[in-house]
């Protein structure tokens, strides 16, 4: 590097690194505080889906005498890695253990915090599984290609987003802050489908293909529904305040009951309900309520 | 981790080691049985692209000279994991040689059978470069914005998308249990475009863009036949046994003939034929024959 | 492995080396010369984000006594790679310092004029950090879903989106061959958003969810545009030249002016222009001009 | 690479590739077969510290809720890591069960056999544990600078040399082929104080400092005995056949009774004995036998 | 694995967790502290280095404008790995912060004393670096195979063994248990070279090749000394309390005035003085005074 | 970290940062080059072994088909490196192509040059292996402790010290600086066997056990020279120049011609001649001719 190129980049260093750049963007950030890692959260989800599907995922086979060692390594890690990530996201946010944001705590009072936090998820993870357990059903009753449980554990990408959802879901209860939407991402870049950690999603769930499928914050959807790929449960429109900025946190998305489906790249908009049994068909654009059992479809 | 906390994991870890609660999931799961791994089949996705396009995948420059060693290496190596991977999906389904479920055989046995099918696949890799290299060059002709073949090569999601598809469907005619699904969906997941291994897909062909596209299990597409993303090749219904499962293995997609154009976002289902050199306009929904040569778009 | 299976082997690794089979292919192809590759170009990306927004990506927090340092390092790095990188580019292409196809240029005349794009390019970080911070602005007014800037900087695809595209398009722009593609194609792969790094996007720009867009190579895009999910900014059709081939490099796609809002699965198709603050509803097919400030939607 | 370069690699390739000029080096070498590997060795070396002390060696606390977990997963791993390169060893070698070169067994006689090797010597784990356990306590009660236990296991070379030599010696007397010298070299490279896995030592063994300590194939040691740096327990010659080839397994080095220190840089060779209690000094050259209870030194 | 392989291991692991074995071992031990991790504290060396001897040690080149960034992240990176390891060293030993041991701290306590110590360590640095540099033109001084400085800091085993000593020592002055004895043992296992953190050792030290050589906890080193391989700086017998147990801390290891020189695998034992420009011979034992300027050798 | 240790922290690292500081030690060093890297040089032993002895280093199995592949791919990537680190010694050291300091030269004189040495040193390694072949036998014939050749080659530290001084010794033929010194520090410390990369050392050479070694660089030995652990091959004493510096390069260690055997921890020092055959003996200081066929011993 000569000394040209040298005074460049040691000038642009120079410009990247006023603080005074970052003001706007980074106003709650406490100096010297970590954020929640990407990378350390790719290896907590490695970690549940081990936990979750051992053999499946992660290193073992499943032997029914040495599975409890493998279960066992990895949820202690499962709960040290979660603690530390969970306390990070704590910091990072202000909030105090409730969620809310409050006067900023101690290193030690967010270590605690996290720490409970984490431990209240694991003892989640036996219900979870059960949950899971019922989408891996769905999922085969619903695909005539597939060939297995195993074939739709291993590689079917709404069992991986499910996994996904499922936990971050289990942590937004716990009032986690920044991690739950960080894992649903994780899953929305591996597999297109796009569920919000707050959604609330009964058993026997179901998506096929997949790609393209977005399931807003305040979608209710019952037992037993099967989307297509392509299909959007999302808002209409949604009120500003008087800054024209939107106002957080009202329901805006649909009510899907148990028993519905809904076929590939249709949109279901707003806070409207979608009654037992119904059936929506392809590539429409739905916006208002749906009676129970009825079916409708795109005029063509 | 105090005492509490240890209690709640290692009741956690209790339940989850608890057996019987796998008994519905992995009722044909043979006790130590290895599953084909995700970290090793893309493993065998990395070596096989780098014996396919020396040069743009892995880490070989493509020198006359040396280029033998670096193909031989990689071949080599590919045997090896394929073979050790086609076991574990053997003795995973408890499949003969045949595909067929079977009497459960030795390790041996599968050892030596999977050894066979991983030499036969080897043995194709000329045959699948070869359509390979055809497909490259449709979707250099089908994208003005191509600049060269170099970046087909290198960055098209389709042609990611098909090396995945054609190395899965060969070995799916080689009757491998689960790994050409897997396969193809790690290309999902890649790229976004969701080809079932079974599906049977002629010379020329490419997708433009990619995302949100799938082509079921038994479609039929001739040569020369292009996609644009977001077309689903799916099928419309399928028939239930008398328990309400869908009955598996129908032809249930539809027949592409050759030089059939699909534009974004369309869907043909069910088991219909797109006549030769047709074309589909963008966001419409077919479900019926179409002629050979006609041209059919959404009303507006 | 026993003879006969390595007499296959080797067999094949024969067929696979003959360059002859390479020859429709590689034509323009030097003896030995590196192309691109998709890891160090993955570290590259990992380089730029965590230069443009330490604490969220790599491995720093975000302190202001030592966040030069780390900004120091990665940007030192970051030349270093891109250097490398570009000069694989250049000699791949055969291009000389204008992007041109030039007569074949000595190693060391490709490594300097790689030096000087990668420097020209560490100079326009401050700048294209400047952009991306509108692009959070408008993603977190955009969507009541979104708690705090630092959700949409860690984990919403449209940002991974954009710092993929605003890096590649300042390559493109610098000449540079090759390596801008593989950039956007990797942020494809990762969110489903394919933006080709030749379109002009001005600021507070954002795409709600994200999967299935597509934005085309002449698109031009105004500030303060707003896209959903599944949109398309594509070419209608496209002139061949007297051989049937496209020809490249006409202005074929869209131009949006400021204030626009495209709502989801809308494809807007040729160079027409979506005049300033027009609202497009979703899932409909625009291949003509729309007045500023109108609104337009599928007939129901 | 220019042309002359790549010739002159090909060439060197040539040379080096062909097989006869290995003959005389790798007479007993069956084809494809696989040679105990160092690195796995590494890693088995890690499991087994990790195993013997928890806590010091491997990612685990010392946790009584959680270490079963740990213990259990690493000692599965390493019967299975161990069983695969104990079948490498035997096949290489061409022995049979019993150690003997025989007649080439089968893939599968190899396996079944080396599992049942790893298996003997996964029990004897605690027995292992046990004795390493008195060899702390003497290598503290052998040195005023230690400040306490943990010091002793997690630094003291003598202690990594002695789980090597422990683990090594049980493999041997399983009939294990090269691996056990291959283990004792590693801690060789590591300390500088070389045991031969085929040395019989007692409890409560301790060296202080160790480096260039060298205890021959054919040595007994008694419990409690303590060497420092540089001392050589040798043969002193050894007789060769009518080919002038030394005769291997004659008993050639010494016999050291219980309670025998050696202090640095001693030089003890031949088949000779040092009596229980027995001291000797430092620098000295003993080719007799030592009384009991005796004090020899140098000269001065 | 077959069941009874399965039994054999479950077995296996119940004796090894059984925790009553472990007592005697780890008596000190409280529940799920960290021990200080010997792949962590390789990693602080490394960056010790890295600052220390930028260039020669990690990966920057020595570029006036840019070396202040690479330092500067390894120094941060370094600060935050010490504080956490000096935690776990606390912990385990469970001393206070003035290295006695004392009732049990809280964790909270703990992090506040490392990080303490941790600080005060760090501004040790340049002064470390200072006296190394001494170190380096001793070593180039005195080896008239030494080619330049570049070829002593690069590769000289002295040098690797004194900067983790140098660093070592300075950690046993603020009190850090555990910590400096596995630095200097793992330069012991790298060099051959043993010296006790304790040591006291001067300006301008070297030593040649140094494979064997030990130098002992209370030895006291004036400046301008030489050694060569082999050499002893040991006790020559230790005290024993009434349980027949050595007492620990006395001085018990020679004083080596300025301007020494000792021969190789001499060994110089007890708390004797070697005056001021003594030189020793090789091959011998002292174990009494040898006044300034004398020369003592072998006899012959 | 608060802002009391962030203060320590870059007040440290803008004194480390300090250039004058440099000055001494650093004073040949041009701004910005690269130095050889110790874990380039590592990864280049590991080719260089896995292509002298395929099977045993590297992860190739001796397989007579695919052999040249690997040998192949092996002998390019050494290559490779090799120019590259060669490079960096060159410009590290400003030599010329004959290792004599000149001015300095571009980057592209370096490269090129670079690349002449590392090929011809490459043509240099069928030679290699034929003399390591020599040692395996001899080390073999040696040792009654050993089972087979595959013993030996695996882990005998002897062949892994004569491998990196074999490789080193060829380079410094080349006039490459800096990196055979720093190949034959890898090994001493892999071994502690420290021979200097300029003695010159005949066929069917072993040393038993190794452990303390020292091989001078003006050494010279014959064919079938056996060495035990300890043994000095050392200068005994240096004229200096005026200013009290050792003068470089003069003749100062021992000729052993053919068939000599020195015992553990003998020293050989000055240049003397140890005669055909002759024998010396264990503990002792010879320091003056002995005649052929003689034996030299301790006197007790």
């Amino acid at each position: 590097m000569n000394n040209a190129t040298a005074q460049i980049l040691t000038q642009t260093v120079k410009e990247l690194s006023d603080v005074t750049a970052y003001k706007e963007l980074f106003h709650k950030h406490t100096e010297g505080t970590l954020i929640p890692s990407g990378t350390v959260l790719a290896e907590i989800v490695e970690l549940a889906r081990a936990i979750l599907f051992p053999g499946y995922y992660g290193r073992s086979t499943v032997n029914t005498d040495t599975l409890t060692y493998h279960i066992g390594v990895n949820v202690e890690r499962l709960y040290c890695l979660l603690a530390q990530q969970i306390q990070a996201g704590l910091s990072f946010t202000e909030c105090d253990c409730d969620g809310e944001v409050s006067e900023v705590k101690t290193f030690n009072e967010y270590r605690i915090c996290a720490q409970n936090k984490a431990e209240q998820f694991i003892a989640k993870l036996p219900e979870i599984r059960k949950v899971l357990a019922t989408d891996v059903i769905a999922a085969y009753n619903g695909d005539p290609a597939a060939k297995n449980y195993g074939e739709i554990v291993s590689c079917y990408p709404v069992i991986k987003a499910l996994m996904n959802y499922r936990i971050a879901h289990e942590l937004l209860l716990l009032e986690v802050p920044l991690i739950p939407r960080m894992l649903t991402e994780m899953a929305h870049s591996e597999t297109g489908i796009d569920i919000h950690p707050g959604a609330t999603i009964g058993k026997y769930f179901t998506i096929d293909h997949g790609t393209g499928v977005v399931i807003g914050e305040t979608t209710i959807i019952g037992d037993n529904v099967k989307l297509y790929q392509g299909v959007t449960l999302g808002a209409k429109s949604f009120p500003c305040d008087e800054n024209g900025n939107p106002i957080k946190g009202i329901p805006r998305h649909p009510i899907l009951e148990d028993d519905v489906i809904v076929y590939s790249n249709a949109s279901i908009l707003g806070r409207i309900t979608i009654g037992k049994g119904a059936t929506i068909g392809g590539n429409i654009w739905v916006t208002q309520d749906v009676p129970a059992g009825t079916f409708i479809s795109q005029k063509r």
